[in-house]
């Protein structure tokens, strides 16, 4: 569907995520991949959604103006848990901490995304709620050894050994825990065509 | 973790399907496929997840008797909707048809799951609500023509193209609507290694 109505225009997914490659293949679409990178703070007022849809706009506006055939695709994942965001861990030290403060509770993960074109951009965001059962310490220390959470923010990778032995409960779009809420982008991309 | 307790133990996966298989490995455990054929019908007074938990019984039985090492697992999965079974579509007519049925409102998936020893069966199963958007017909026959809906319970793979595009909101344990709640076969091994 989407490789037909836009086969006139070139789509770039910003984003050096496998995973996130991984999703938009799964809306049968081609594309390049193109990163820049990006400063990934945000001012102090922002909170839940806000974080990852402004980082997702930053990642956008660092390649400059496009042409008019061009679609550009970017995405941030935050984890909120407790009233606080948890990023990315530093070091695996790090990583045994978050999973610890996740164990036994209910998260919140984030994707902000925006996709611009030379007209503007849309702007938007998913949430997924994800309750963790209670990990033993091994399971945490055994997770962290055998995969790797550095690169994920929340030091877990939902499709990854922790998400299958662990989710007690997920509540809204699995995809977005991963990193992109492929059927939002899927409903934007078509309207896009539709305005044009 | 499960490949250390489970080390003295032979598991079996009763399964022919892929993704069943694939879930399965997604917990870092070693284990033989072998498959039977099983009559799939059910008795008319089951309902909702009692449905899949007789055929996932039906399909250990076949085995036999086991001998004390064997870890043996199997598992069927049903599509509920609008208060009817929905089971694998005989062709893409039915596919298409299945699918139809589905479009704008909300289904439940059930997998019924047996772990069987010599010593006897756990039986459970684990429910997961689905809501699709409204398709439209060109993206239904998109999906029956590109994809293979003929060996999925309901039509459709959560995993493929529709599932990235149709979910507006899923509810419960994804990997149960592939075919495995995989975080539930994971407790019932270690529960089973904790007994002997």
């Amino acid at each position: 569907m989407l490789r037909k109505v836009l086969s006139s225009r070139k789509v770039i997914l910003g984003s050096q995520s496998p995973r996130r490659q991984n999703l938009l293949k799964g809306l049968d679409l081609d594309f390049e991949v193109k990163t820049q990178n990006t400063d990934e703070s945000w001012p102090g007022h922002l909170s839940e959604a806000g974080i990852p849809e402004h980082i997702s706009l930053m990642k956008s506006l660092v390649f400059g103006e496009l042409d008019p055939l061009t679609i550009l695709i970017t995405a941030d994942t935050i984890v909120w848990s407790e009233g606080k965001p948890i990023n990315k861990p530093k070091d695996t030290a790090e990583a045994i901490e978050m999973l610890s403060s996740l164990s036994g509770k209910t998260h919140y993960v984030y994707t902000g995304v925006t996709i611009r074109t030379s007209e503007g951009s849309n702007v938007f965001s998913d949430e997924t709620a994800v309750e963790f059962r209670n990990f033993s310490r091994a399971e945490i220390e055994y997770y962290v050894a055998n995969y790797s959470p550095l690169d994920k923010a929340g030091a877990y990778g939902v499709q990854d050994w922790i998400g299958y032995i662990g989710i007690e409960r997920l509540d809204g779009c699995y995809y977005n825990v991963m990193g992109l809420p492929v059927r939002k982008v899927y409903e934007a991309l078509i309207s896009l065509t539709r305005q044009n």
